[in-house]
């Protein structure tokens, strides 16, 4: 048996395109001698569908895409991720499907036992989880197959109290199949090689998996596709970032000793390409071309570029320089020559005759208040105001430059800095955006070197250093990768030996500072936890605040 | 048996204000005779807690609180909602639990089996389902105690596959208690009594419903706690949208005949006050205490001013009236009429000469292209900008003043006209706001007669109209209703008689406008469906777009 996977770029509601894509794959699989071709989980409709799944029409859509692939599928089977209603009296009213086509119809259709809801995912909003679990049998072989959630118990604090596998090797399949849209992070591709590698060992036979990759606003599909053979080894792997199909001989797989070696990507080598394929993705699927960046001279603006060069191509990226009276003469300089490095269109705007207008306006109000925070924040809006005209002159999106480290404590002016269709390195701290520039770095100097170098500094007031109102950023990205990624609380942080005023004053300045992060763009995830959909707070509470 | 009702306002994560509110209920209902007193759901933290329930110091917290309650807790017993570990090692780590507390000590913890997880709810994220449902006895009674969801199923549609008051009625229960954490929408109370009559008809028992009240950012909490005697008749009510305390005698609710017969208050009524304590908490518990506003001359200004009057008094609300040269002379003398009509302070700034340096400086960028969204939009963001710098000199908040209607088609300005700390009517049509006007007009001229009857317009150009760019608002506002909150489709919508180029332009609007009210405040919610928690939508979908 010759078994195909084909792990596709879906868009989410777009079933022309989606169902386009399928059909292709499966006549491509047909001409390759594929026995069955494997898609990944709701494929149908794309991943995640979020409230969409609430329409009757969404889901008539569904069930009319799975109609049309059933019809073009003869000569082979397919496995084709798509929701199911619920036919019972009882439960939430849809099931989230494996529909298992072949002969021109739906010869079954399986349902995820397991669903995940915690950090971006909300699958028991919509879906009733599957009661019953049965084998599939196709010419003489036993398949199980099972949807992301399902194979991920591998025994440690396990989130469900059944396990469908365990339940489905009863009939002795063959071979498992599981269908995932499983999202990355940096640790992802990690994990998903032990799990695969814990079932192949468990069960004894091989199996495939097959992930989505493309992505969908701010979460990111990496694919990394995987087979593992009957000795528990990984066997093979797909594509990361990009479409990949391949076809298997599951004789191959069966004592076989063979193993897949490529050791993984760094870390760095990751966050780019995920955060690449983030901006390329969040374009083309709604359907834009081109971007505005509001350089800084700093180094995050400067990665952004980086970025947003590599995703978009060089003639598609402008940026707008707006030095005030605080800028000093490296940023301009600095930003000009990151401007030659990647070869992208410039323009400089000083903003200080539109401060003063401002300034002028506010007189009888502010009276002969002292220059503080109102006036800091009144030029990053003003900025953000120049970049929003030229982006809805020209149609360039604004692409956001906040890192995560600044969102995290708040260091950012809301309507300002803060603007943006979508946030680059909104969850990248500073520290590893540093890592990230030399990563983009590696051959040749696109980042000049002194944005690298210089302390930074957000230059809203003389003399101004980040280090002024901040921690050191080795200590503050520690701790709040203790506080958000790990979840762990003031006790534990400062039992590792951080002192105690510092961790007290980053919690609080986490937890006062939501109201902000609940306006800011959404922030391309690429952490184990982003802000976002998957981090859930409460504006008005006070807990460490 | 005496049991009093403890409907009280809790502040999410603060642990000592809620602990100590309980306790003195506790003492009060002791002072007053009472056996048992009954708080809601999640009392100890506050509801909703959403990702502080991933952190253990967290969970410590409602813990310390519980054993801090229990030892103040002699001579009379309590039931009070809060979060309990899961001891087992399969499933989610916590329940959301009921503990029973008598004799200065926890007696019994009963676990919620059907954890709402749709609109604004995620308690799956959290909880595991109770799986045991157990009679609690006390004094020669059994005790049925139930939270929230538990007994909403009616028998229309069930969304769980178990009835928890069906296994708890075999044990012959002498009357139910419900923990409740049940958000407002103008529809919820009446609901509610369905719901309690159902139960205490069906089970022929006494029924005594604890909601909280409150406002918690978004969701509001109304109150409304709930007495039903064994007839299946609604005996008694408490407040709305305030806090309350009452005592009942069990043996006067069994087989009685008396009804409580107060009619519910108006659905105007009900929306002004629920905005009016979701702007007084929102204040309250960030530690605010001034507003500032901008105020064009149009309806959605005017009415967002009065509820803000309401809810912080007059000497805690400035505006700015912020003419430009697109501004007609009625704008502001309208404005200034409602300043003085309720007494509030009033700063007046032209933007005309700001928008001209926007425009000087723009010019080498911009050429000789014409005016257009661009230029509108920069009004818009001058004003934002003008509102936060005085928002950020003085400390007032801004108050967002989109309605629903705006929100939906996106008719309205990110970073300018859509900014704010909180939304104020962005669950309320603009049909509904002129509705609104006329009930905060009903004693007395409030907001003047001539901001309700004008047509219209964002003037943001010559002689500009809302109906320029958008439907009759009264089309907009039922097509949008029947695709918001009746989540019906296209094809539904024009089956009911409207015009298909409409219905599908005003749902590409809707779905198109998505990454808007992404970075939108948190808009109060009043309507069965809102934007923000409770609708998630893929921006980068594409779906009727």
């Amino acid at each position: 048996m010759k078994i195909a996977l084909a792990q596709l770029n879906y868009h989410i509601g777009n079933f022309e395109q989606n169902v386009a894509k399928i059909i292709s794959s499966i006549n491509k699989a047909k001409g390759k001698g594929a026995d069955l071709v494997v898609f990944s989980e709701l494929a149908i409709c794309g991943y995640p569908p979020r409230d969409f799944l609430e329409f009757a029409s969404f889901i008539a859509e569904c069930k009319k895409g799975i109609s049309k692939i059933a019809s073009e599928c003869t000569g082979i089977a397919a496995i084709v991720g798509a929701p199911t209603e619920n036919p019972g009296a009882l439960g939430k009213n849809l099931f989230n499907s494996a529909y298992f086509v072949a002969e021109g119809r739906v010869q079954k259709v399986v349902h995820k036992s397991l669903l995940p809801t915690y950090d971006v995912f909300d699958e028991y909003r919509y879906f009733e989880p599957g009661k019953e679990r049965e084998i599939v049998e196709y010419k003489g072989h036993k398949i199980a197959i099972t949807i992301c959630e399902d194979i991920w118990d591998i025994g440690t604090d396990p989130m469900y109290t059944i396990c469908p596998m365990d339940e489905l090797a009863k009939d002795n399949p063959d071979f498992m199949v599981n269908l995932s849209a499983s999202p990355f992070d940096y640790n992802h591709a990690a994990e998903r090689r032990k799990v695969l590698k814990y079932n192949a060992d468990k069960y004894g036979i091989p199996c495939f998996y097959v992930n989505h990759i493309g992505a969908q606003t701010e979460l990111i599909f990496d694919g990394g596709s995987l087979v593992a053979n009957s000795n528990g080894e990984i066997a093979d792997e797909l594509a990361y970032f990009h479409e990949d199909f391949k076809v298997y001989n599951l004789p191959e797989l069966v004592g076989s000793q063979k193993q897949y070696t490529q050791p993984p990507a760094s870390k760095m080598s990751l966050i780019n390409d995920a955060l690449v394929l983030g901006i390329k993705d969040y374009f083309k699927k709604l359907g834009f071309k081109r971007a505005i960046i509001g350089l800084s001279g700093g180094i995050d603006s400067a990665v952004t570029v980086a970025l947003a060069v590599q995703a978009l191509g060089k003639k598609n990226v402008r940026v707008l320089l707006m030095p005030s009276q605080f800028s000093s003469d490296h940023s301009v300089d600095d930003s000009v020559k990151l401007c030659e490095n990647t070869g992208i269109q410039y323009d400089k705007i000083a903003i200080e005759d539109i401060y003063h207008s401002f300034d002028k306006e506010l007189k009888p109000i502010f009276g002969d208040l002292p220059f503080n925070i109102a006036e800091e924040n009144l030029q990053a809006r003003i900025r953000g105001v120049l970049l929003m005209a030229v982006s809805n002159k020209f149609g360039n999106i604004l692409l956001n430059t906040s890192n995560k480290s600044e969102a995290a404590v708040g260091y950012g002016t809301l309507y300002g800095d803060m603007n943006g269709g979508i946030s680059v390195i909104g969850d990248v701290y500073k520290t590893e955006v540093y890592e990230l520039a030399e990563y983009i770095n590696r051959n040749e100097e696109i980042i000049p070197r002194n944005i690298i170098t210089k302390p930074p500094s957000a230059e809203l007031r003389s003399n101004q250093k980040d280090s002024d109102s901040l921690p050191d950023y080795k200590d503050l990205d520690e701790i709040l990768y203790h506080y958000i990624e790990k979840r762990e609380g003031p006790k534990e942080i400062i039992a590792m030996g951080y002192d105690e005023q510092l961790v007290l004053r980053i919690l609080r300045l986490v937890n006062i500072n939501e109201y902000k992060r609940y306006q800011t763009p959404p922030m391309l995830r690429v952490s184990p936890k982003a802000f976002g959909m998957g981090r859930r707070m409460p504006i008005v509470g006070k807990y460490l605040s």
